[in-house]
């Protein structure tokens, strides 16, 4: 069994926002050198997420929509974990689109479908924040 | 470390519902001769689910009406994805129910809890999808 | 390919709790004798969670009324499954929080961020309750 480490970094200058990783971590899996096995992509921060969906601007902007009413930033009074902090929302927002994604590696390749893009959201940047890759295979 | 993979096909009659794929996956398990490992299994399609939980129709009618008020389908002018489609909703719904599962593989078989059953969630439905079954191990 | 599995049981006195498991996933990691691959943490039950967030006792308080909210415990009635049952909620809110978290293990340790802690996440407790260990990897 082979195994395969790298964390990648982000500093975005928005709050929040999605960033298309799916050609990074395809350069992960060649780097890797596993034809057959599974990837884990995770954000190493509590207030970020990878998760998998369509890289369209109309679904970025219905997402951003979305979470600010299911778990809205402001006002930040209104959540406990906020005295020091101001991010309790991206705590939550980041719980609704997911800490991680497993991927299969087949033939080499990131096994996705046609529409699948792998992205990094952020919910509370302006900061240098990570994300790690593990691969196991053969 | 031994890997397999295999394609389920779907293509229900309605835009939503639920499909029970735990025997399904059962039979792959059998099939893989993997007896001690991991097994993923992920929608291929962006508007579609796999989770677990329970087999109860009552159980299933509260997550459709559930999922309606937290990502309504209509009025479909309220997202912005809604120009060529009318499916943004069914990203969103899929959001919450999440894109995989991944599921230990313990003596050959499906490591699963006495309720826990695997179901293939479509949001946006009458047409032909694929959920990926990938499993490694030994 | 080395492969470990053990079960942790839980036995909350409130319906709902959040439990610190991090000490005790580090110590199955160690039993394990496993130095590179993945632990799968899911929770057996389907009213219950394993997730990975922050150790704050503020924010646990901010997702206990968030969860509240968005899909509220009363009344019973609201909910088709609740015949025989009175836990509908409790379902719906481990699909927010997630069934299961899947996590690198790097130098035979679990590779976590900084604030990263991995928590089982009792939505219908008074009960005894099972979390499933299973680790694949050399």
């Amino acid at each position: 069994m082979k195994s395969y480490r790298k964390e990648l970094w982000f500093e975005l200058k928005t709050r929040r926002g999605f960033v298309n990783i799916t050609h990074e971590l395809e350069r992960c899996v060649k780097e890797s050198g596993i034809k057959e096995g599974l990837l884990l992509c995770n954000a190493i921060h509590i207030t970020a997420s990878v998760f998998i969906n369509d890289d369209e601007a109309g679904l970025h902007q219905d997402f951003e929509n979305w979470l600010e009413k299911l778990a809205p930033e402001k006002p930040y009074s209104q959540y406990h974990h906020n005295g020091f902090e101001d991010n309790a929302d991206a705590h939550l927002k980041r719980t609704i689109m997911g800490r991680e994604v497993v991927v299969a590696i087949t033939d080499g390749k990131l096994d996705l479908g046609p529409w699948e893009q792998i992205f990094y959201g952020e919910f509370d940047g302006k900061r240098k924040k990570r994300v790690l890759v593990k691969i196991i295979g053969e």
